[in-house]
């Protein structure tokens, strides 16, 4: 298995990509293609020791920013490592793509280099939060602000199969994205996706119904489908909610000096609460609707966060997820002529 | 001041409202008018004393559960304790409606009764959520699933003057819930609005632009407008967050016996905690749009809740946020002709 990753992608790169990598053949036991300015990745591979041979460095000069914009990195920076990343991918020199760099760009590239799986109109950004029993799938988090019905079906029937096989759930159960659990809740997208996915229920998938906001953390749920729009507002709620309680419970416990001294004994608690709901411990989100295995991890991510990505990486070309994915569009997905 | 109280609304009711009630005469000086079946509140409120005459009783027979259906209860329920109420509002018989009733119905009778402010094509519903500095008005949170731009310009406009009136905040800063801060960023519905709430901008509306999820909870706003989808999700969202990450924490103090002891010295903090993420301490929400003052409490409200919710419905009627919004409509929300 040899991943193929993006060196300069992510707030701290190439350090930590390059530490992420190296912790990664060391841990499980693959190969690396670090991507990126050559130089610049060979002075700062040179700071570690990992088993000969098994990383490697393909040179590509141009580095997409955070700031530039997708469709331009399409055209216009082709020489960039998110490019040859997704090159090198396409022609079989590696299993799996992955980068913590500008999302947009990722997905532009990606989709535009490897293409779309026959039947899936539009690839989906997903995110995998930790809930109370495990963690949802959810999607599209971002890739497409305004879609049709027939694109929340697809994105079940990809989360289903990533759930599945990559995240080990028996039978995910998946729920769209509503504001009340009876059928004739929602607006006028989730209503007729309802009914799409509901016949698709009837040839076997496991649709389990509306899911509400607060289903996103109950556990009720394995995947949740739902316009870009709305996921990515709540990703970037959920992330912001967590953020400010924190902060407000800590301004409290300041202003009480017996509470204070408290919080030292709660160290351990907190730093079980931390890996519990920590991102870095699940490495990076899937792109799912390409032809290939890409992996997009968080743009801030840190050496554990990227070694994770990778693994995730290894595993979502490991369990042949795309496979799955073209034969369940196939299986679930038509929606004329049945 | 008087203020007309569905005390058959709400988890608890009646039991709930006429406590509050009590409560509320006795803080604010104000008059109460209790609605509901005339026996019951009767045996109810003798278990009380307050001031003499401040709390009289309104007889209406029907009772609407959170299982009706807001058409229904509009057109079969008409001697609710929401229609009585309603009816009273708009005969001048109080000066604000509060109910902890069934949401979709209190606000399909208000409507129904109480007739649209001129220049308003959709009431909203808001939720006040305290942030980092203050509070965040959103708005709409259920009412409207599918908007028009035009709608979230209304949205716009109706809470602007709710903050500035009622929750006092100087120039409220009006932002629009979108996927990034650039103009550019956003769906079909938000970069129509945008363009409609920087024609406001120009005629003297406060916005400041597009607002992302995490911004619900920084203070950065404070009015945030979406759509009733996007905003029920959120606010479903929110509740959930809190309350698992709550159960998240608890779990690992659980599991380590030091800070198990540690925990209890966290009380005061924790107390401090709640009370500003309590919604008890808002007390309701707004039905901004109606002709009269509307306030809508929580259905698991308690005594303190509706005690604070008639103070907001006081608030409410005391700031002429209606005429506001009258004026505010003609001044900003003109986009033909202009």
């Amino acid at each position: 298995m040899r991943i193929i990753l993006d060196a300069m992608g992510g707030d701290n790169a190439p350090h930590v990509p390059v530490l992420g990598a190296v912790q990664a053949v060391k841990e499980f036991g693959l190969s690396v293609l670090l991507v990126g300015q050559e130089s610049v990745l060979k002075r700062e591979l040179d700071k570690y020791s990992y088993p000969a041979g098994r990383i490697e460095i393909v040179n590509a000069d141009d580095v997409v920013t955070m700031e530039d914009q997708p469709s331009d990195v399409v055209k216009k920076k082709k020489g960039s490592s998110i490019h040859v990343g997704a090159k090198l991918l396409k022609e079989g020199e590696g299993d799996a793509f992955v980068s913590a760099g500008n999302t947009g760009a990722v997905m532009a590239v990606s989709l535009f280099t490897l293409g779309r799986i026959k039947g899936v109109d539009r690839p989906a950004i997903s995110a995998i939060l930790p809930n109370l029993k495990a963690q949802t799938f959810l999607l599209d988090v971002g890739a497409n602000v305004d879609c049709k019905p027939i694109h929340l079906l697809q994105f079940a029937i990809m989360g289903e199969a990533y759930a599945r096989y990559v995240l080990k759930e028996e039978n995910p159960r998946v729920g769209l994205l509503s504001i009340g659990e009876e059928d004739t809740k929602g607006n006028e997208l989730t209503k007729e996706a309802f009914k799409l996915l509901k016949k698709a229920k009837e040839k076997g998938l496991n649709f389990i119904g509306n899911a509400e906001g607060r289903d996103i953390y109950t556990g009720d749920f394995d995947v949740i489908v739902c316009d870009g729009f709305v996921g990515n507002v709540c990703l970037k709620l959920s992330e912001s909610v967590a953020k400010i309680l924190a902060k407000i419970l800590k301004e409290e416990i300041e202003k009480h000096f017996i509470s204070r001294i408290g919080a030292v004994t709660l160290i351990p608690a907190i730093k079980g609460f931390k890996k519990r709901i920590d991102y870095a411990e699940w490495g990076g989100a899937p792109l799912l609707g390409v032809k290939k295995p890409v992996i997009i991890a968080h743009g801030s991510s840190n050496a554990k966060a990227m070694k994770n990505a990778i693994r995730v990486g290894a595993e979502f070309a490991d369990t042949h997820v795309v496979e799955h994915i073209e034969e369940n569009i196939q299986k679930y997905g038509k929606i004329n002529g049945d």
